[in-house]
């Protein structure tokens, strides 16, 4: 190409130029854009793919219902996909609504007709039998091709609880899914079919913890998936919702040939923009798989980003709307530091806090670095004053001073308690931990932006958050270990689990979500973030490795 | 909606959540995924409006051509638009391939039915006739419907030279488009057939800068838009392009039934990847229109989209192939500054020092205070290293200090030269124009990121390089303004236009494209960057005003 003048100013060029991945839908259309090829290709651009597709039949529908179907002839059903398959290098083919048998058993003899039987790229069949407004979109004879003759090419299918019972009853007797105890038995008996893997989806069956745990209990060689449940320690995120041992989930199970089962732990949305949700689901997995994704984590990655697109539906249409395929998530940066923040959060030195056990020398010098600490802390929200450009934000770093003011006011009378005096407090010797953390933050906040600052800033807010509420929840529990009444600290972990801080924890959250949502970060800057997260989640912990150590 | 826990960290909310534009395309499939209601809904997504669609006819086909085409039924046809337009509030229409009379005239019809006749929502009609590879997609049966039913109910109509010339044999005798001239008469013609806008497409029509300009000397009452030209005084990112005049033009004719003419200038592209143009484009005016955009705001931004879509098309399949429809250009931002970077770059102050008659006592305030000025910018270079993460940037930036080094050893000579001592240099007393524009740089660099400042910088690095060059260029033309000979000055204009200051302007051109390019910015940092730019040459201009007045 040449260079154009445009180029220096107006033209950023995507990151993924010059090596676009293809990924191939085969399936239904749907005239109001939710779901068949539409959802498909909006999925797979979301993913940074390139889409293409080859059309089964035409449905004319809305949120409402189905009010007419168009079959396409077979043998053009079969030309696109050769016109397709002849010219471009597809990397993942998804299949979708393939209406009856002939036009089935045209998919199979084509794709079969392409590739040599060990050349197929990875093949995801969603087996779509019914629309969610009840509309017939398979014929029952072509659930026989389905099962003989295209299962044993997918990589993955992916039925819900109507289609599995479907699909099983051409088994043999009829086999009704009501638990988790069912779905593993139903996706053990659909894998005989002979694809690689199933994905058994538990949207219609309402889960609990207890019951992911029971189940487990029965069969420990399933491994429970919960990278997408807020996770242990993250009871700070659950604000506003119930207990999460009491809230409703949704588990999907992935069967594997070589006998790996997973169950997804999800909590449950209730949304009426569902229309079109196992088409994304199938495509996004498609688009993972064409990217070269493993098969468990780009389920994994595909719920994510299928649940977010009904968080985040605008309501359109009188019924079922569709999802939202294009929010602006591209991952989620808490999960991937999940073992250092439980590190953290369940540090030793938090567990004899909550024991009442302690080191007193031990405690006095964390709360001597501390107050230390709480210097670069409270100038770190001087920069951030001095990095806004709105009032609000000016005013909301100036009143987190105010706070550390009143923090350090605590610092000082815990101090006179333990025997340590003002002039002592002040001089403290620094160590190397709190050097390294408050220094950290205010390096982070010279280089980056406010949101890039922020995001320093919540590791330590959020963070003692949880281990407040972690030692409360604990104290709690019958027969705790956590000891309140008594406990030298009761008054430490009183201030982070009270309501003041909570509050304070819950504008920090919102805060950065809506710095995120006025400006949309890509996928690089939310990289950074994560890193920032993580690091600040070791440094913490670091924090408390030296308090333990009484280091310098 | 459920507050659900995971909102907190893993899901930015769209910032389009609730307020959705729906567009309706009525129009082919193109199953290779570039052209037809696929290139239609990339688009709609790609503008932030949610596509809903109506199948006129299937196409096989790949980047190669069309391998074959499948009607629908024109009563289905009738259907799919029905069930959108029942439950959905549709903001604007686009209509591509309608195959033949019986679907053209069941379109109107159907149109006719779902709206009255001053209710239709903006309706973009791209008289799709022939595929770029010579198949043909209309009927010439149904090209009388166009024009006697479709075209009355449009908004716009899009045809290329081969359409409007096809639509024009219709109306009399062949008319053939060979020139801008012939442009104009032909979209003269064909607005007699009832639309209310002709866009009558120049792709296939090669132009100059100076036929643009003899065709508006035939015709003073053609507006030119040049705003996606690099524009005058933009010289500095002709970058490796020949110059300016000798450019390849593409020329598209806006006609309104008002009478507005306006050409739409720009540089022409050479590019394989062109698969869905018209399609693109015409759905992309849709989407603006959808959008509320004024028409030919809506052209202008649509052209825009579509050739930066060609310009980062990633090479896919063995011919033609599709545009890239997710490039990250979501707006332009030195287009928007283009009347302060006018009155910047052909300042008074700078007319003067061309044609040598500056006063001498001017310069010498301009030079001291540049002195003055130099300093915060290469104090703000050393605040760029101090926020660098990267070595390349910490030595690009430590370099350029290395260059205002240089160039201050200029500055002291030409002082000296004019009876300034060293001491009265440092000594000057410094003017608010000075400071505003010295300060406002350290204080972007404070408040924001890396990107930010550098954006900040450019501008500054820019306007002299632009500067120079313009002075030079004028210098080249006959019975020139500008006289190098004998000007006190031309040092100074030799410095700036010369190839050691043009190389570093590149320099800092690539670094912010490879910034962008990691970073892709969001739609509200794009505007921050505009902000900051058309701030910065609103200070360059008021630095020049000072030295002009003398002033404090």
């Amino acid at each position: 190409m040449a260079r154009d003048p445009w180029m220096h100013v107006n033209v950023v060029e995507s990151p993924s130029r010059g090596r676009s991945t293809l990924v191939l839908s085969i399936a239904g259309s749907d005239s109001v854009g939710g779901a068949g090829i539409q959802a498909d290709l909006k999925t797979f651009a979301a993913h940074g793919c390139y889409g293409t597709s080859a059309l089964t039949a035409l449905t004319a529908q809305n949120t409402m219902g189905v009010q007419g179907i168009h079959r396409c002839p077979s043998e053009f059903v079969a030309k696109q996909i050769n016109s397709v398959l002849d010219d471009l290098d597809v990397r993942a083919i998804k299949t979708g609504m393939l209406y009856d048998a002939e036009t089935a058993k045209t998919v199979v003899d084509t794709l079969k007709s392409c590739f040599s039987p060990s050349g197929i790229p990875p093949l995801v069949c969603d087996p779509v039998c019914v629309s969610t407004s009840g509309h017939t979109l398979l014929h029952e004879d072509a659930l026989e091709i389905l099962m003989s003759e295209l299962f044993p090419l997918s990589t993955l299918i992916t039925p819900n609880k109507a289609e599995a019972e479907l699909l099983l009853s051409k088994m043999g007797p009829e086999f009704l899914i009501g638990s988790l105890d069912d779905m593993l038995t139903a996706a053990e008996r659909l894998i005989s079919v002979g694809c690689k893997a199933v994905l058994l989806k538990g949207g219609h069956i309402t889960a609990r913890m207890e019951d992911v745990f029971a189940t487990q209990t029965k069969s420990p060689d399933v491994k429970v998936n919960k990278q997408n449940l807020p996770g242990e320690n993250m009871e700070i995120l659950l604000v506003g919702s119930p207990n999460y041992d009491t809230l409703d989930l949704v588990v999907d199970v992935l069967y594997q040939r070589d006998g790996q089962k997973t169950m997804f732990v999800r909590p449950r949305i209730e949304s009426s923009s569902t229309h079109g949700t196992g088409c994304t689901l199938s495509s996004a997995i498609a688009a993972q798989l064409a990217k070269g994704t493993p098969l468990e984590a780009a389920v994994e990655k595909a719920v994510l980003y299928t649940n977010a697109g009904i968080q985040t539906a605008f309501l359109i249409g009188k019924g079922h709307g569709p999802l939202n395929h294009f929010h602006n998530l591209r991952d989620s940066f808490i999960p991937r530091t999940r073992e250092i923040w439980k590190e953290y959060v369940e540090h030793d030195f938090v567990r004899q806090l909550g024991k009442g056990t302690l080191d007193r020398a031990c405690f006095v010098h964390f709360v001597r670095q501390d107050y230390l600490y709480l210097k670069y802390y409270a100038r770190a929200y001087g920069l951030l004053a001095a990095k806004s450009t709105s009032f609000v934000l000016i005013e909301s770093s100036t009143q987190t001073i105010l706070n550390v003011l009143h923090e350090i006011g605590n610092h000082k009378a815990f101090c006179a308690k333990f025997g340590v005096t003002a002039d002592e407090l002040e001089n403290t010797p620094e160590s190397a931990a709190t050097t390294a953390y408050g220094a950290y933050i205010l390096d982070t906040g010279l280089q980056g932006d406010t949101t890039k600052l922020l995001m320093a800033l919540m590791a330590c807010l959020l963070g003692y958050g949880e281990v407040g509420l972690w030692l409360k929840k604990q104290a709690a529990s019958p027969n705790s270990w956590v000891v309140l009444d008594g406990n030298p600290y009761q008054h430490w972990i009183d201030d982070y689990a009270g309501e003041i801080y909570q509050a304070a924890v819950r504008i920090g959250l919102e805060t950065i979500e809506s710095c995120a949502e006025a400006d949309p970060p890509s996928e690089a800057r939310l990289s950074d973030w994560t890193k920032v997260w993580a690091r600040c989640t070791r440094l913490e912990k670091g924090f408390w490795d030296m308090a333990m150590q009484l280091g310098e």
